[in-house]
This record gives structure tokens, sequence and C-alpha cells, in this order.
């Protein structure tokens, strides 16, 4: 086990909400932007374990999106805080399972005792990249961010297990085609636009989730077979039925009906709210799951 | 000592160069692309160490700026080759110093026998994102890739010490501010279009790191004074200059007047070259440093 300790899970959420039948999604609006969620998650995430930046040794940021292209958006949200110390900042990204990667990593880190507290910043917008002539999409996703802080930790409490599979297969059922290096902005015109938004063949997704998902779960479980409960990525409203088709039967959280899916942050608010329900407690295993674009498989048992 | 070796490293330069003065820079033209120059460079890995993507055990990019927003880099590329047995990819992104990050990572990985052999591509094509109407910027940058395999040893090689420190009062020194989630392509208009290039303050740049980089490179000499070259990030035509107020009195490679900033793929492509031309040699300990957006500061010590 990689020993780390959580000392505090908040999140942020958009004052706004849009309704899409007995659906919930939430999305920022006026001055609210990926940022100012994010500073908003690590505020509420300071005071509630009574502490500051200056108690931080490492920032990650987790999100699929960031707010600029350059610098990395750790550095950006760092910027926020009055600090001078020069925490070090850096990005991991798996999309919607970066919050799981970058807990991975971060257990390497506190582990050898290379940081003690570590801050990991999971925030994105994605109704900033909808395209509203797609409801697939438009009524499936939500805005948030969420912030977590870490502690190396002499407790018998930590990562037991992790395991990430890549399927490139699926590399295209899910992404954003325009606007990074490969079509550039300076590209846009009124007859590609519809590539600079997020699109999804839901379809093909749910096809290869269902194929490689099983397998994957069940090497999971042969590597570490004492899990409790599972918090899987909220990924789509046909949750219970992944969940189901790919052999998962251990107790889980679904809210995709009033929370959608938050992308890199899914994860680690609904591992707050199964906490702050108390589904799962201190001591126990959670499983951390979920399918990302890539399409990506992650999954990582932590001991609580 | 963290223990990792390097297989083999391999670059991928644009067939075509533009001279400005007495300077040369890289830029793809034609067919060429950021994929296209990051499969050619990890072909080109593969020939050399007499490995193929069987052999890979996990996949990390680290450029500043991807091809694609969604999914990530890593998977993309991935997607070139003819495998699957599910590689993880990931991510990391710490801008011009990401693949010192990516070591200080993979390190932790090789040591923990998490992962055999690693494949870290080193991607960008600055030149797509280029403002020439600043000559500063548009004559600084090359386009290039680089493709590194590290793989567990036994050996008395690895990495034998890392710092990073960000000091975000130079976050918006050197940036691309739109194309994000912050200001998003949709927000494109002809009176903010200089908004998407990139946008340097040089002076201010260089201000802040003869402020910050000498004392945190005594840092790291305090840590490990055992250092027999030092590679630097090829950021600017006064690398001379920045080495020299900053007491950096170890032999160094400066390539920038033949070869330019080319973001994350510098540090390698230097690396690369400082070890054909034997200026290192295997048993010597390399310090790969430095300043990236953020203003991130870097440094690892690689005992060859």
């Amino acid at each position: 086990m990689r020993r780390l300790k959580i000392l505090g899970i908040e999140y942020n959420l958009p004052q706004k909400t849009e309704i899409f039948g007995d659906q919930t999604r939430y999305r920022i609006s006026g001055q609210e932007t990926q940022m100012s969620l994010a500073v908003g998650a690590i505020k509420k995430v300071f005071a509630s374990t009574n502490l500051s930046i200056s108690d931080i040794d490492l920032i990650i940021s987790c999100c699929a999106v960031p707010y600029q292209l350059i610098p990395n958006m750790s550095s950006l949200v760092y910027e926020q805080f009055d600090d001078f110390r020069g925490i070090p900042c850096i990005d991991i990204n798996t999309t919607c399972t970066s919050y799981i990667s970058a807990l991975d990593i971060v257990s390497y880190f506190l582990d050898a005792n290379r940081y003690n507290k570590v801050l990991i910043i999971a925030s994105d917008v994605p109704s900033k990249a909808l395209d509203n002539l797609s409801k697939e999409t438009y009524e499936l996703f939500s805005d948030c961010a969420v912030a977590t802080i870490v502690e190396a930790t002499n407790e018998d409490k930590g990562v037991i297990y992790s395991l990430q599979k890549t399927f490139p297969k699926g590399a295209h059922d899910t992404e954003i085609l325009g606007g990074a290096a490969g079509l550039t902005v300076h590209e846009l015109c009124d007859e590609n636009r519809r590539k600079y938004f997020f699109r999804m063949n839901g379809i093909n997704a749910i096809k290869l989730i269902l194929q490689e998902l099983p397998a994957v779960y069940k090497e999971m479980c042969n590597n570490c077979n004492d899990i409790d409960y599972v918090v899987p990525h909220q990924a789509s409203r046909i949750l219970d039925i992944v969940m189901k088709r790919s052999n998962i039967k251990k107790p889980y959280i679904n809210i995709v009906k009033n929370y959608g899916n938050m992308v890199s942050a899914s994860i680690p608010f609904a591992l707050k709210k199964a906490l702050d329900e108390r589904k799962i407690i201190s001591g126990e295993n959670v499983l951390l799951m979920g399918t990302a674009a890539g399409l990506i498989i992650n999954g990582l048992v932590l001991k609580l």
C-alpha cells in the first residue's frame, strides 16, 4: 500500500441549473468561470481542513480541458492565492479519470515523503464546449470544481491497487477535434465550427465500454478482492446498465440524474457525496473507477 | 536514487527550415503535423532500440499543447500503432519542462516496478500558435518531437535528485490566453485574434528568471553537488547570459542558434545532442534544467 490520507474534499457548483426532463445540470453563468469554480472549491477545502495555501507542498491540476493552453492550469490556479514559496505545479490528464491518475501519482510522491500535503484540483466547464444541436451531449454534462487535500500518513490508509488501460480504437468516439495544435483555432470557419465542440458517438462508445470494461474490472478484482464500495465516473444516464452488464455487483453511487457528467470533477464529487452520506466510512476500501475519452479505463482502490 | 535507464532517445525534425539572420528554425509544412512528427520520432526510437510497441508498458505524453483538447495526447499517439493490449496513457504538463516532470514521475513508477518500459513522447509545434507580428517569438521557436524509452534497471543509474518551483507572478509573461475553457474558440473575433496566439513579455520573463533561478539552482547544488554537465531548456537567444547571471558554472549545451526553442521537445533534444557528441557519457550525472511558462523552474539530476 502507498500510504496517503484524505484530509478534505470540497466542491463548488455553479449557481445556475438547467432541467432536462427529470435530469438536473449545473452550468456556469454571469461572472462564473472554470477558474472561479476552482478557487471557490479550494477556499472551501482550506476552510473545512483549517489549512491554508502555506501548508501545501504540491499543486496538481487534473482537469480535462484547462483554462488556458499555456501556462498549465495548476500554475494559473496557484496564481489566485497569495503565496510566494514556489509551490511546484503539475497538470495530469487522463480526461474524465484524471483524478484517479492524479491520486495514483501522488501516492508515490507521498509514500516516498517527497511531499507532505498535496492540493488536487479537478475542474471542468464542459458547457463551454457543448454543441446545442447535439441533445445527447448537451443534456448530459455539468460544470463543477472539486478540491482535495491529501497528506502523507503513517496510518493504515492509502492506495492499495491501481490499474489503467487505454483502448485507442475508441479515441474518436468522444473528442474535441479542433482548438489545439491539430486543427487550430486559426482554421475555424463557419463550415467546420462543429468540429470545435465536444462530439460523442454514444453508441460506439458504449459498445467498446461493454466490450472492455468487464475484463478490466475482473482484473482489478482478481488483484484486489476486498472492495467495499464503488465510486464510478458518472459517465452517462445508462450507468446502471453499464455496471450490470460489466458484472459490477458491489454497491455504488449513481447521481447522474441530479448532477450529470462533470468530466474530471465527477469522480471526486461522487466520492464526496458518498462520504457525506456515510455510504463509505473510514477503514473501508473504495474503488474509484471510470471510463474516459481515449478510451481509457482507470481504477484505483483507496483504503479510507 | 530512483533507478531507471535510458534505452534510447530519437528526434524527428520538420523538413523545412526558416533562417532569421544567423538563426535556424524548423517548421512543419505540407502534410507534416505534430502527430506525424511524434509518430516518426517513436518509430526511430523503436528502430534504434530494437523494440516495438509491444514492449511498452506505459505511454507518457509531455507536450505543452496537444493535438486535440480531448482525448489526451498519449491516447492519440497510441492510436497510431497497432497494439490492442491496452497500454495506459497519461499526459503530464509543465509546459517547456514537461519532460523533466515526466522523467521525475516515471522514476517513481519504475523504481516501484509498476512498469518496466516506458515511452515518453515530447512533441510541440509552436509554429501553429505564433503571431507573425511578434518578431521576438516568431523568430525563436522550432517544431520538433523527441521520443525516449526508459526502463527499470538494477544498474546504478537513475534520478538522483529533482526539484520544481513555480512562481505564478510570471504566469502571464508567456501564455496563450485564448482557445481553451477561459476565452473559448467560440469567442474568437477579429478584435481579439492576437489573444489566441502565443504571447511573451520577454523583458518581464527574463527579469523574473534572473530573480529566482540563481537561488533555485543553488538549492539544487546544495542537495546534489555532483553534477558533471547541464542540459538547459533552450529557452532564448540569451541563454549564455542567463546561465552566467545565475552562477551556473558547469559545462552546458547551447544549440539555440541552430535549433531555437522547441518547447517540450527542447530538453530531450538537447540531451540527445549532448549524448551523441559525447559531451556526457554513461556513469556521469547530468542536470536537466529549465524555465517554463508559469513561471516554472524545474530540475532533475540523472545518473546516466
